[in-house]
């Protein structure tokens, strides 16, 4: 999820932590949080119970830490049934490849506990950040945001994706009453770094989205059947999750279980986040761009490679730093060719510029993939995705 | 309106104030919140409009400071429509005569303008301000105690209640999320004492009470008209529609007008206000009082007579702190009869006896009508107060 910025959340992550996003920082917010680091037993038992391979990004610790994974994955391995909730603030008309990686992994996640999978589009939330849109061009971003994630292959049978601006109403808005009568002011302030500045909005925000992580929101779909959430997400929002964890004690609530990821680092050096509101827009790579303008910032992103040929040959490339290298870790799926490249590159044998030029030929694959598949979700498609009744009988 | 207590509202009127409830203080809360006397030119125009009589509440200056009244007669003398928006918070089962004194005129109201009136239960704000209550008994309140307003006698075709907690959605939150947007939390503090120490519940509870001062809060009953909003309260919750007004103001909506009444005194003694959380329960009459708890009740009043008969026929009675002889200002109707009363005990014709049983007879009346009416009200007359798409063809 990525509803709030890290550098809106001075409390949790400021800017500072943020510039210094390396493995030892990760590791601080696990602590602070509270979170666990999935190990390797973990991830086997992961794929024990889901009888599916653990994702790359699972392997290769984009997706880092958790709360009660394995707890979750006791329910499922006696039976019960999970639901996936994740979302998104429905902000540009176009997104960012680093938009598509929390989406592309809660549609693994659909496919790995063949489970609901519900999206709340916070168009409320984008407009009390924002000075300059109109709740009415949140909302339809909402719908256009909707279709890319929608391309992200998610089975219209068993995704709700929902506006809430729209939606907020009934057994969902209950549970917002419960949270914001068991919710200082206080707690706010402390957790989210909110206070009486700010629009009675953002104040409030945080019971909007954590109420969907209870089955009880959408009694539409779950009816009365307590069903555990599993939530993957940025770790800038674990806060969230906590707030939602205590709660659950409160309400004798199924616990939701977490899973974390790191951000996507920015083209101008890892230790930036991509945003699509940087000052610098060869930072970004946007879903709309074409093959010669992802060359072009693939181009420019911050290399690992030495200055010279001659330098590089002998020390090899420093991939901790190395922009196009770590996008890999992400985008480049298949192991034995990534190891490899990982030897040749840090060894001199490849250069920044076959690295970027691997990079750029993946990217280009993912961007036209998935304007193919956003090209065919008409309204029909749209509307169904939308629809919270669909499954009823 | 009633939904928050005199005593919880320290910046507005704070107890201090309260306990010198007397006219010269209810002009100052006039002065503080920008409000307006309403004066023999206003009635006057009020009845030309209406072609109704003024209420004997609005002429003995217990309904008596107002915001737009006359631009609002103005618009009904020009043919457009108008609604009345009142509410209550539901707190007990048993509602006391205080209770019914808005509901009395708002009923009133519905017939001079021939309005429809919407009457927010506010079933989510009890659940925030008390601990010892669960949201459902505050849900299933808002339907009993809609049964006692209903015996008010409204028209089932133009009066619609709602349970807020089952209503916020569509519209209604649309307009909720716009207060949001442009309300910081330092507005909330500055206008109702609310700070970070209360229940996020609490502090945006008056976004959730404004909202339904505009029609465009309701789709369902007003559709695309923009119709403006009369809003009988006690003078306390004038505060909320300022708000409301400075609101329409940044829309585009049709600003609010209000009228405003002082308050029922408790009958320990005229500096106190009837509540049913009163430590006294002798102070109060509820509407499921008998006859005999009712004289007992009014027996212990506190009088303005003198405390030998001599000393009363001599001196005469003090009506400015006798309560039975105030609360004949709000229950006897008869014009000539009130001033008869006037006159005699105050000059000590009559005791203070006299009047108590007077008021008994008043009393035992309205609450034995009001028991009679209420009975009538099964689950199918209910349903149909609650219903906003009655009228849709």
């Amino acid at each position: 999820m990525s509803q709030i910025d890290c550098d809106t959340k001075d409390e949790v992550i400021n800017p500072q932590e943020l510039t210094s996003c390396k493995v030892v920082d990760y590791m601080k917010l696990v602590d602070k949080f509270g979170c666990h680091i999935i190990d390797n037993t973990l991830l086997e038992k992961f794929e024990k119970v889901t009888g599916k391979k653990a994702h790359v990004w699972l392997k290769r610790n984009i997706y880092f830490s958790h709360q009660d994974l394995d707890t979750l994955l006791d329910l499922v391995a006696d039976g019960k049934e999970i639901f996936i909730y994740t979302g998104r603030g429905p902000s540009s008309n176009s997104m960012h490849i680093g938009h598509l990686v929390p989406f592309m992994f809660a549609k693994y996640l659909q496919d790995a506990f063949n489970a609901i999978v519900i999206i709340q589009m916070s168009d409320d939330e984008k407009y009390y950040a924002r000075d300059s849109v109109s709740l009415d061009e949140c909302n339809k971003l909402a719908y256009e945001n909707a279709k890319d994630i929608i391309a992200c292959g998610f089975n219209p049978l068993k995704t709700f994706i929902f506006s809430n601006l729209e939606t907020v109403g009934g057994s969902l808005f209950r549970n917002i009453v419960h949270l914001m009568k068991t919710t200082t002011g206080n707690q706010i302030k402390g957790a989210y770094g909110l206070n009486l500045s700010n629009p009675i909005g953002q104040i409030t925000w945080p019971m909007f989205q954590i109420a969907p992580a209870f089955s009880s929101s959408f009694e539409n779909i779950f009816h009365k059947k307590n069903v555990t959430a599993l939530i993957p997400m940025g770790i800038d929002q674990a806060v969230y999750f906590r707030t939602a964890r205590d709660f659950a004690d409160k309400m004798k609530y199924p616990k939701p279980a977490t899973i974390h990821s790191k951000f996507l680092p920015g083209l101008e050096g890892i230790n930036t986040k991509m945003s699509s509101t940087s000052t610098n827009a060869n930072s970004v790579i946007f879903l709309s761009d074409n093959a010669v303008t992802i060359k072009k910032k693939i181009g420019l992103s911050f290399s690992g490679g030495k200055n010279t040929l001659i330098e590089h040959r002998l020390l090899g490339a420093d991939l901790s730093v190395d922009v196009a290298y770590q996008y890999l870790t992400y985008f480049l799926e298949d192991d034995d060719k990534f190891q490899q490249i990982t030897t040749d590159y840090s060894s001199g044998i490849m250069t920044s510029g076959q690295i970027k030029q691997i990079l750029v030929d993946l990217l280009v694959e993912l961007v036209n993939t998935h304007k193919k598949n956003r090209d065919l979700i008409d309204a029909i498609v749209l509307r169904q995705f939308f629809d919270m009744t669909k499954n009823d009988l």
